[in-house]
This record gives structure tokens, C-alpha cells and sequence, in this order.
């Protein structure tokens, strides 16, 4: 049998732009998650301030190895 | 950086329509998982007997703000 | 209030076929999760070497009772 | 092998709302055809006169086992 | 309770044209289904020889009202 | 020439359920649009608070008859 | 005018596999109608026990030609 | 800044056929809206009368360059 | 009754980079439409001159309150 | 083991409607592209210019017997 | 810069199953193509005679690794 | 007859950010394809390492004229 990983998904934002948010989004899951591998844009979207963009939020799916022989592996996604 | 929502998904079912279904995956998510701040509907369905709706089920996708400084709080959905 | 389920996303792989990637990510998930019921397929793909399918890659989304009552319940997907 | 269903898709209406429509889709599909066993929401719309909802208008798909032993069954959908 | 209406689905074909592989299906659903009210274009498609179009291949929705009081109705569809 | 339609897309939102976000939507619009004739929902979702909803909210597309003869007509949606 | 086709929508259902699932729907829409010409699959679903498969579903959608000259030919589907 | 384009959406009727729709749509639009560039087909449907197609009706969205610094330029879409 | 929303859609063009497409659409928009709230990305392409990206286009859905009491309030979009 | 199709994607244009960018892309399409067998239409749009269709684009997805054997044989699509 | 892969479709087919249909894709795809590294299928489908199916049709996305230094590389895909 | 438009598919990668993706794929295309004239984002993901996004990912549809007078014309894609 071959590797299985979980997928979950995340919505990062940001005040800087399109690839902060995804890094942000990133950078939270990776301290529960451990073997974050891959990550998929979702959707795209943000609110908008005095007719500018407030922030960017970004939907990730993120998939992450799953090891379900070590203690302490994070919860299925 | 800013929020960070995780999003996960449940199916609510209820005899009675599709806002108790939707109601009811919310009331039971909410046991668990703290700050749910939004939903969306994904699918609509249910079940039939003797030629009536058994009950509503609706998939609804969860979003709750990520807070990754507390202690216990719910794992990545 | 009826039945909640939540539903999860695990990728399985195998080298046999797309079947055999099938089992690989519910055999995975039960040992985690209890009441797994359902699933359901959303992409599948591969890696190919040598002119060859190296392993076939299949992601499901899985359906499982949520029973908040019962202490150790997995978290919610 | 396995139970057989077959799938037909209706569109129900009602001044009311949608699960009447739903339901209605519903009542009038089970005057010919037996064993209905599961709906799923395609669409949902509806006309609108005086600034009001005239009616609601919802599309189910519609599953019922296929029995083709029985005489009188109705015809493939 | 409002009017119920099925759904059927038909792929018409023609050397011509788009609108008489449309008409081409319609033509043929009436002289089954009474009561047909509206089409609804899913596909488009078709095939090619000596490097021109074969023909054309249109794949509709037709929906009709069902009127379940009347015996010779079609059945659903 | 046949009729013209324009359609527009609104989203309206209600603490009640669907079928009221829906008709708040349309009432708004039937305050400055004439001749709404049908809608569509295009999707459905909400905010939680409490762990119960807050407020629904539907996005819905609105067709109107768009008469190029008359002052005052509304702009294309 | 060319050929009309009707399209109607079936899950098979099996505990071996897809390709079985998928010669089941068929086998058995082969007794009702005549002339089935091709398959297409729509969804690939099934149901978990005891951490295993337990049966596959597949859902298919029939084209078969429509004849309208023939006494007894299937209704439309 | 580049360009901006407004994008409004029209349905269009007509006897004749799916080009004649699109045109009816087109022809409305221009007299409100300075500017139209470019169309996209995002559904194609109709009503059926006798047997026959009474008209097709044609979804377009219409693309137009939107020009801020002109008094009576059509409002945004 | 809760607040209404319409939603109109830009496509805004940059020769820097996705996130300056957005932003020019949304300045644009807001010359004209008071109380935009939120945007969500739809299409994201562009033209290419010399091998090199000429410029971005990015469509966007606005989302902006409507406020139906207020004279001169942007049409409905 | 059964045939292999290749598939490639063409956009033809044409002022005189949607049949003859269709005929287009084929046409041209079969200068290069031997065994061109069907086709498949997957977006249609054009342009405008004084309120009328100047142009309209069809984009096809093209199928073609692909023949390993012979020299000469047109590249994968 | 990092690596640049070409996409491809191409569509198997194979009297014995699913994962026969998509390995004769790759096998004939990798005669003319190097450096050939994943798959996706996209569709389905297949043929039916006498009640059984006759074939098996998959349609797949390859994915390979473009080397635009080296002589004799597949042309883009 | 009108111009005529082959797409073909690349997916391009960057350690830096998403519109460094794009201009990878389009670089690297333009020294095969002549005539390059517009891109469309399908998908974006990436690759994660050490809690960071190692790279991103970008598939983009690529158009270009399709001028079969001339030797030495890049092959259809």
C-alpha cells in the first residue's frame, strides 16, 4: 500500500498581496501539521477599505503526508 | 500576518426543513470547534419513504477563525 | 435533530489500481476515525515512469457519523 | 451484482417555499413510480411578480431502486 | 400545489446546423411527450470526415408538464 | 427582436431563513428595477454566531425585461 | 434528419469493483431498453464497513438510439 | 492603470436561431452602453411550441470599456 | 430585513502583476459605486507580446451594500 | 489494446456565425492533422464593433485516431 | 526559473477495464513524448454492444517535463 | 475565413511568486511557438518544505495564431 495523505484547507489573508496570504496560511498549518507536501489555490477573494484592498484572503487546500504510526500525528484533516 | 481560517465540512440532516439541518450541523460543530464565524451550503439532499421527504440533509462547509496560541484548541479541520 | 456526519479529503495511492488506492485511504482513515460510511471520488491522477502508470493516485472524501456524546470521538474533519 | 437506481429529474413548484416545492416534485413522482429512495437539489428558482416571490421553483434529481422483476415497473428514467 | 414538471434528456443530429440538430430532437421527443415546454443546451458537439464537419450533435434538456390525472401520460422521465 | 432580458445579481441576507433572504433581495431590487421577472439562486450562505446562525444569506440572479423605449428605464444590470 | 439519442441515468452498484458496478447498471437497463450505444461515467461513489469497501456505486449516463417507428420501443428517458 | 472593462450579462430572444439571439442582445445593449468590445454564450435555451422551437433564447455577457471621465457614461454593470 | 448586496463584475488590467489588476478595477469602481465591501476573483488572464507578459487582466466580482434610501445611490448593478 | 485518440484545442473565428468558426478550426486544423474524427465545442464568445457582432469565436476541442506506426504522423495535441 | 511542464490529452481505450484504457494512453503517448511524469483522468465513458460494454474509453491530461535544450524534444503539447 | 487560434497547455514554476510562474511557461513556449497571444490561469499550487512554499506552480492555457502558410509553423497543440 502506498503513501495516503490528508487534505484540508485553509483561508490565509494579508495586507501585502496574493502570495503572503498563501504563505501565512501555510505557516499556521505547519505548527499542528506535521509533512505539509503540496498546496492548491482555492478561491481568491478580500475586502476592500476606501476603495482599496483592504486585505487578500486566499483559500488553500493543503495536503500532508499521513503517518498514522507515530504518536502525536496530527488529527486527519 | 492576518486571520487564519480553517475550514471543514459537515451534513446536517433534519426532518423538518433545510434550516434545521443547516442548524443542526452548526449546533454540533460548535461543540467542538470554537470562533465558527461562517457557513456555506455545497449540496442538498435527502432521503424518501412512502412517497415523502424522510428528512433534509445539507453539506455545509464551516469556517472558523485559527487560533494557534491556545491550549486545546480544536485541530486543523 | 438527526444524524451529523462530518466528511474528510484523504488521497491513497497504489501501484495495482484505482480500486486498491481506494481501500488504501479508508483502510488509513479507520484507524483513526470511527463510524467511517461513505466516500466518494473526487480526482484521480498518477505518476507515470518509464512509459508506465508508476502508482495511481485516488482522493476521496469520506463520510463518517459524528457522535458527540462518546469521549475520544476523533475531531472533526 | 448489486442494487440498480435509476435517476430522473423534476421541477416542483409552490407559492410556499422551497421544501413545499421539493415536495411537491416529490408526491407527484410517487404516483408512478415506486421505491423512491433519495432526492438531491439541482436548481433553485422562480418567478417573480409585484416585487414578491410567485413562486418557488426547485429541480430534484430523483433515485429509486430499479426492480425489473416485477411486472408494471416503471420504465427506465 | 404548483405545476410539476420532468426533465428528459435527448441529443439530436443534423448535417446542417446547430438549430436543426435542436429541432431534430424536439421534433422526435413530441411525438412521445405531450406537453413540452422548454429546451435547455448541455452540449455541443460532433463529428468531422474528410475534414469538414460530419455533423452536428446537440445534446438538450427538453422539460414538459406532467400532468399525472391523465391516463396515456408519458411516463417520467 | 424578440424580448431582451438583463440580469443583475443581488444578495440578500435575513436572521429568518432562505426563503426570506430571497425575498429581501427582490423586494430591495423591485424598489428601483422594473418588470423583475425570475430569479435564481446561485448560492447559499451565512454567518454564525453562538454557535447558531445569524443570518442567512443568498446570492440571487434577477432577470427583468429591459424595455429600451420608455424613460426612466433602469441601467443594464 | 439524423439519428436522435436518449440519454437516461443509472447507478450500478457492486462489491468487485467500478468495471463491475458500471456491466451492472448496464446488464440491467439492457433488459428495458433496446439499442444502448454508449456510457459515460458521472460519479464514482460507495459505502464503508467495518474499514473496508463494502459495495462501489457508479453512476452512468445511457445513450441509446431512439426509433419512434417501432411499436414497444422504450419511453424517453 | 490599464484599461478597465465592465461586464454586464443579457438575454437575448429571437425565431430565427442562436446568432439572431445573440445579435437582439447586443443591439439593446449598445444603445444604453457606449463602448460594447466583446460577448460570451453562458447558456443557450428556449421555449417549445407545437413540436417546435418557438424561440432560443441566448445568456450573453457583454464586455465594455469602461470610461470614468465622461459625463453620461453608462453606469457600471 | 438585513442588508442587501448587489454585486457587479470588472475586469481590471496592470502591466506589474496580478494584485495591481485587482486594485485598478476596484479604484475604478469606486469613483462610481459607494460602500464596496468585498471582491472575489473570477478569471485571471492576460496578453503576451515578444514572449513576455504584456499585461494581467483579472476579473472581479464587487460586492458592494446597497442602500436604497439615499438619492443618487449607484444603480444596481 | 484499443485505439488512441489525441486531442487538441482550436479557437476559429467568422462573421457569419458559429457554424463557420466551427468549419474554421476544423478546416485548418486538417492541413496539418490527419484522422480528425470529432469535436467538441467548449466555449463560444466573439467581438463587437458598433453594436453588432463582428466576429464570432468558437473554441473546439478536436479528436484525432492517433497512428504510431506511420512517419509523418502529426504530433501529440 | 524552475521547471516547465507541457500538458497533453489524450484518450485510451481497452476492452478489459478502467486502468487498461489509461495505460495504452501512456504507453502510445511515451513513444514520441520523453520525459512523460503524471496523469489526471478527466473522463469516463466507453461503448456498449449487446448489453455489455464493448470498450472502455479514459481520457487523460499527461503531464511532461519540457527540455527546450536539448535537439529532437516533442514539440509543445 | 478568420483567424484561427491553437491553445496549448504549460505549467510553469518560480521560488518566487505566481507571476513569475506565468512568465516562465510563456518564456519558455515563446522559443518554440511564434505568435503567442494570450494566457489563461487554470490552476495554481505549489510545493511546501520546512513549513514555507518551496515553489509555486502555475498552469496556464496559452493562444497563439495558427498561420499555416508559412515552413517551419510550430506543430498544433
Amino acid at each position: 500500500m502506498g503513501n495516503v495523505y490528508a487534505i484540508t484547507e485553509l483561508a490565509g489573508s494579508s495586507e501585502l498581496g496574493l502570495e503572503d496570504a498563501i504563505q501565512g496560511a501555510i505557516a499556521t498549518a505547519s505548527k499542528t501539521l506535521r509533512n505539509l507536501d503540496w498546496f492548491e489555490v482555492k478561491e481568491m477573494r478580500g475586502h476592500i477599505k476606501d476603495g482599496k484592498v483592504a486585505h487578500y484572503q486566499v483559500v488553500v487546500r493543503l495536503g500532508f503526508r499521513y503517518d498514522d504510526k507515530l504518536p502525536g500525528t496530527a488529527p486527519l484533516g
